[in-house]
């Protein structure tokens, strides 16, 4: 989570004020009395902790770490002692909202800082594009953005890790850049480019196909959530979500210019394909068609989230992927927060895509979403174990292999039997399956846990991944 | 693992020398640069690290840390940079055996803590009870305890972290001390002992019963790891490897005054009850019959753990219990782990006790079990949910319940299916339904994966845990 920059709030029981000081030989301890443990390893993965001593101060603690939280979105560490659960503290703070915006900033810095962007676009003469990543996504600045794209009409690009930040059938949107394994008008667009304003970025290895961009540094203006980088000079204190609606008025008047440079259209593409095994080429586009607007897409690392940033994804959208931190597993549980913030929220359908190697690490929870009542679909790729890994090391060992297991059954072992019917389950071999099980409107409707098994060849792999490892 | 003194190598792959230098934005990082997060972390739950620099000091830092691992009994932190996996270094230290005794001590301070526990022994005229705990099993002093007894006679009872490190059928063993809830018999012998030798006590909440232990400090010898303490007297750099087998010549003339000592018989007692439902209170010493000399029976935290103190295990047994730390869903990857090492040293069956919660922490390790090709028994005590939890906390509460899986489908979605046979799945609703399983020789064999779910009443608990909660 902290890599990801994703704010969660870790609050932890812990034995009660008095035992922090007497230091018992409890259970769930170190059996040395180091009752602090936990508290110094969480200092390395979250941004800030607070441990509860007394009622008193709880309050103001409490407001501290979730404000932390929220507008550095990263995890925070908070520790509540057993005595304090039911202390009875002033409701006073309840009353003043939490901020959620960055501090105020020193006006003169910000309108040096503009006139400086706005030489930029000038002496470029405005024959700019603008190249959403994932801090946009994460410090939430999608509206400013859209406006932004709306006010001066320059094209725009997303990285693997910014998808969806910028809703995808835009006229002005242009498609992914994704370093060397980019399409090639799309990298022809970004990098010809005399001027590239890049919101959010964070050039993973992943995200950025290996550190194979091709943009030089003297053509690049970077919009951070803290500071603002114009070539090689960084200004810290201009973050981004002031800064964009300050950019907006001020480019505007470059909206007749940019709406001159012409934008790739970044189209779908089904390849017609004379086997009737369902390839990795053939899967994603196909499936791309199935998305519907607001759907929530999650991609578990490896052929998912190599695959998913070629396809275009309709209004609405979000896309749920993890290219910086990269673990497996985590999509799982991923996939269930995300149905229950949907369900909440009223948004679409979520789709999971995973496969049958990672799901493994976390797929109790597959139970859990039927005891909630949440009704995912979940693409089970089904390629006899990590294929990733054996294009990384070791092709054909051992240690890459999985024990299959018999998926269309996991869901009545994990709870849908007995006539429950809260899932239902399928495997699809061919291409023809596929389509079938796509376009019936029961399968599409998602009103139950809907796992298909999709039989994929061991070796086979997404463009974008062969090309990378 | 580090409170529970469990010798682990945590090998850790980390980016390459090179890299720990650059510092690149790689995956698996925390995005900022913090290569060294993980190592910081980790020390808090190890007892020594080693982070790999070059191939010259790699022999003496491996060497370093795998002594601390197995001579301290705590896990240890080794990180091995992608680039030094393959290089070639001396295998000169390869040639000298890794200590794995504790550093000679000093003689006369041997020598005089000696003679003041043996003065004790006189001064108490023999009538003395040894008492054996947690600590004698990790420090591996089984073989000079035996030893002990033997030769001297004293009576012995162990603590329900201790228990297996002495024979249970010996007869000089009386059972297992458990604080206030005891059998009265024990109790009664241990506490009015003019003498206890506590033999590596590790006196825990749960190990205790809630510290109810009622043996004053003043009629206490304890011997540990890395000291001796008498009465109120610590005395460092004494520890009970090189000590016990001292005291054991010392005190061997008492052998004639100690065989006079009388030792409650340690029994099983399979209860009769009007009821055909299977209760804890039958369960557990009719489970206590099928046990065979060399088993290895694994009993997760909970009611396992707590039923199982009370039932005598045959020589040459090992109970594996967590009671310290006390986490749940620890004992399915423990029975991976058990089962590996006891095919390949030849040891007896292995045997896990679980509840529906718990198995569902760590529920993919049977499927491991299943590739691997060990043949354990598990029993999956289903009581619909957390009831040790409902005891504590929330009886009737929705959060101590548990969505109920197909258990006896289990293993087929796990990989035993086509006809491979490499399971066996059970549900025994009744004490006839149980007795004629334990019964069956085939069962008995153990020479596939078993799951045997055991259905069992929502509130129904050990005796202990009643107790205690």
């Amino acid at each position: 989570a902290f890599s990801e920059m994703v704010p969660v709030l870790n609050l932890v029981g812990v034995p009660s004020t008095v035992q922090q000081i007497s230091k018992p030989l409890l259970h769930h301890t170190l059996g040395d009395g180091r009752f602090d443990a936990y508290n110094l390893a969480a200092q390395q993965f979250t941004y800030s902790q607070a441990f509860l001593r007394n009622k008193e101060h709880a309050p103001d603690e409490i407001d501290r770490v979730l404000t932390d939280c929220i507008t550095k979105a990263r995890p925070v560490y908070l520790a509540l002692p057993t005595d304090l659960v039911s202390a009875k503290i002033s409701s006073r703070r309840l009353r003043i909202p939490l901020n959620r915006n960055p501090p105020a900033e020193d006006p003169r810095l910000q309108s040096s800082v503009l006139d400086l962007v706005v030489k930029h676009f000038q002496e470029a003469e405005g024959d700019a594009v603008v190249l959403v990543d994932a801090c946009a996504i994460r410090y939430d600045v999608k509206d400013e953005l859209n406006k932004f794209i709306k006010k001066t009409g320059f094209p725009v690009f997303s990285t693997p890790m910014g998808k969806t930040a910028i809703d995808e059938n835009l006229e002005r949107y242009g498609g992914v850049y994704f370093g060397s394994i980019s399409r090639p008008e799309i990298k022809e667009k970004v990098e010809s480019a005399k001027l590239v304003l890049s919101v959010g970025p964070l050039k993973t290895d992943l995200n950025t196909a290996n550190f194979s961009y091709n943009i030089p540094v003297e053509r690049t203006i970077e919009l951070h959530f803290d500071h603002t980088k114009i070539q090689y000079a960084v200004f810290p204190g201009v973050g981004m979500k002031n800064f964009i609606p300050k950019l907006t008025e001020r480019l505007k008047s470059f909206h007749a210019a940019a709406s001159m440079l012409s934008v790739p259209k970044f189209f779908n593409f089904v390849p017609h394909e004379k086997t009737e095994i369902i390839t990795h080429d053939f899967f994603w586009p196909r499936v791309g068609e199935f998305f519907r607007p607001k759907d929530i897409i999650v991609t578990e690392t490896s052929s998912p989230n190599f695959a998913i940033p070629d396809i275009p994804l309709p209004e609405g959208s979000i896309l749920v992927s993890q290219l910086l931190w990269g673990s497996i597993g985590w999509s799982v549980g991923s996939l269930l927060g995300a149905s229950l913030a949907a369900r909440k929220k009223g948004l679409g359908r979520c789709i999971l895509f995973i496969g049958d190697g990672s799901i493994q690490l976390s797929v109790q929870e597959l139970s859990t979403m039927l005891r909630v009542g949440v009704t995912p679909i979940i693409f089970l790729l089904n390629n006899s174990g990590y294929t990733v890994e054996r294009y990384i090391r070791g092709m054909t060992r051992k240690y890459n292999h999985i024990f299959s297991w018999k998926w269309t059954s996991l869901l009545t072992v994990l709870g849908d039997s007995q006539g429950k019917e809260l899932s239902k389950s399928y495997t699809v071999q061919t291409k023809d399956e596929l389509a079938s099980l796509l376009d019936d409107p029961a399968f599409a409707r998602a009103d139950k846990v809907q796992l298909v098994e999709v039989i994929m060849d061991k070796l086979d792999a997404p463009k974008s991944l062969r090309l990378m490892t």
